[in-house]
């Protein structure tokens, strides 16, 4: 395996080339910071976007869902079955940039394009490893720590493989690009970083107060 | 004008009807909480789905980009243009949901879902108007607070239209939904709300140091 995810046709840009990355490394490190992806499919021929969690093993992505939701329908559940094709897309947005002229504002972003086809994993263990993985890319270790699925649970969730193969990084970062004419325009010019964490967790109405705090949500 | 939109086959979720949501308001509150939206269409029979800046205007949508991208060719220029069929969604992230099952843990949310065509906008007056609302929807009241778009920038840029008809949110809130027979489990339960916000500005490099910060930035 090397380094690198080997460029495609539709994962070179046509513009802004040099925002574009293969690096394996980058890609997953992008993947892993977040669990909500923008999953895209086509349905009687018309795009359809869905967000979805999502969580990375490997070169492997999974999501799940209903077996009754229309991509898992689509998908199919035979392992000959063609699969569905499918875009998934995942976006940090890390700033907005203010530049002195309208054209120039931009945002600083890192964003992750995944083109593929999905399958549905019907081997049980590639199912149980991919529905803790989706609970512990968003809280990690919280699998362990929850009541594991039981077998009509697992009947009404389906999971989808997607491999990375085609697979693309686009990211922008710095300040703004104001033209050199632009200068001494007096408008305030720089990046306002956009913050994200969690706010105090609020327990459920029917906890048992000397249950306490998870130490896998002091982790995220 | 009803308060409204009236749901479609494809604005009807199969599944969790209860968190579908169609009301007018509703939507045009969470489109005008974000500026990041993840369109969606199709090239080569394959779907595509790009992270983009996206602005309202009462019932229409407005996205932009470089004449040279390709969802923006492959809308088209000429006014007769058959347009660009897309799907363009918004999603917040609001809370992790902890429940006792791993199976009930999920995601509170507020997601629109816009279905439709859009179009190349040609009218100078409306591609102004669209680039103003594009830069106030990310930063309130910087449109006037900056260098408008010179005849070569506007050139560069190209504008798409989407008019919001056929539109759904689909809203998750509240806590857990454990079955009755979980709650004895030792398992903490409850929310992590997300907290989103903005840091310090970073004034860029060459800021003459006497500008002082808009007062839009403190608006964000």
């Amino acid at each position: 395996m090397t380094d690198f995810y080997e460029p495609t046709e539709r994962t070179t840009p046509t513009r802004s080339r040099e925002r574009a990355a293969y690096d394996r490394a980058l890609v997953h490190s992008i993947l892993d910071e977040t669990y909500v992806c923008h999953l895209g499919f086509v349905r009687d021929g018309a795009p359809v976007v869905l967000p979805t969690l999502y969580a990375r093993a490997g070169d492997r992505l999974y999501v799940h869902g209903s077996t009754g939701s229309r991509p898992l329908r689509t998908a199919g559940t035979d392992t000959e079955a063609p699969g569905l094709p499918v875009c998934l897309t995942v976006t940090h947005v890390d700033g907005l940039v203010l530049a002195r002229s309208a054209f120039h504002h931009s945002i600083n972003y890192r964003s992750v394009v995944v083109h593929g086809t999905a399958h549905q994993v019907t081997d049980p263990e590639e199912r149980r490893t991919a529905l803790d993985a989706l609970v512990d890319h968003v809280v990690p270790g919280r699998s362990s720590d929850s009541r594991p699925a039981n077998a009509k649970e697992l009947a009404a969730t389906a999971v989808l493989r997607l491999d990375l193969e085609e697979v693309s990084a686009k990211i922008r970062t710095g300040g703004p690009d104001d033209d050199p004419e632009d200068a001494a325009l007096p408008h305030w010019t720089g990046v306002a970083p956009v913050r994200k964490g969690y706010g105090t967790p609020i327990p459920a109405d029917d906890l048992d107060p000397s249950v306490a705090l998870p130490a896998c949500l002091s982790a995220i």
